[in-house]
């Protein structure tokens, strides 16, 4: 028999975690699209912070993990909130733009 | 024998659908991280708009998906390029938090 | 007699052109500060898509401008909104770093 | 006899402050157009975690003017090193505005 929890893709197996989460802590009343968005403007700016002055090595490998997690999850909640399905956007777009940008050899003569 | 492209997780699947987008068209050599991130910056640009006058009805869909695509394809290729886990990044995240936030039943009496 | 408007400094000169164009839109109801803050973030996005490549040349320098506009219009008009002296917090914050970052003559025996 | 200082416009005056405390600390190659970007966009990302969650009553009036003071010192700083003229640009973007979005006594008949 099929288990629906293991034949998840990423994205939604990350999201129904993120909503255990949330409704654990009775927080799915805060998590609007735009608090959500709101909150993933706040971590894009953490994850700014770390390259703005150009440093001539990497930030450290840990917060940048961490910042670009943090990223994603609320890209993730944010999504499941206002309701698109992550995978398939992503993939319609993957197409789209293989679309409207021809690769070189496609352009030579 | 093990089908190692079928065998990765989506994460790693659309980061590689994405090095050889960029690849085929020679454009690696503009993914460096901080590009990636003021590209990220933009996109977060363009779903800020579509909520900033708090409309009464939520935004088209197909538009609300293409923009969270393109936050999510930028996130993945700068966390490619910058050589951060994303499956990991986010379950140690994801772990992290449950230990800084408790859930509610933990904290009654 | 004093004339206010002229004796007015460049900011709050702005931010009272900025509020008779609203009203004579009937847009205050729609300028509260969470939308006026989504609407900066989407100029800062849109003023990040003309660095993100990092252009060889400066971007057109109409277009820059542009940008840089809309994004003192709204953090303007959002200081407006939220009660914030812009004079007085700019003065305020220029001191408080001058203390946290003694110049380099300072430091030197 | 006129003083330069003076008669300058806030703007010039504030990014004049800012250079000074910029070559007292040798901090000019430091602040090329894209760094100071990536720092305006985590000045944005600190005033928006100040909202993000949609708090019933506003945030406390000095973080929330600390945070709209570091967006314009930002702000004011990326133009003065990108060869934006401030009060030109904004005063052309409140004209063209004017001209897009003709007030509500110009519509009716």
């Amino acid at each position: 028999m099929p288990n629906d929890e293991q034949s998840e893709d990423w994205p939604a197996q990350v999201q129904r975690e993120l909503r255990r989460f949330a409704e654990a802590r009775d927080w799915p009343r805060y998590h609007t699209p735009r608090n959500l968005l709101l909150a993933l403007v706040g971590e894009v700016g953490e994850l700014a912070e770390l390259y703005q002055w150009d440093p001539p090595t990497p930030p450290p490998p840990d917060r940048v993990a961490e910042e670009v997690a943090d990223v994603l999850i609320y890209a993730l909640r944010f999504a499941d909130v206002a309701g698109v399905d992550v995978t398939k956007a992503v993939a319609e777009k993957i197409a789209r733009n293989e679309h409207r940008f021809p690769p070189l050899n496609d352009r030579t003569p």
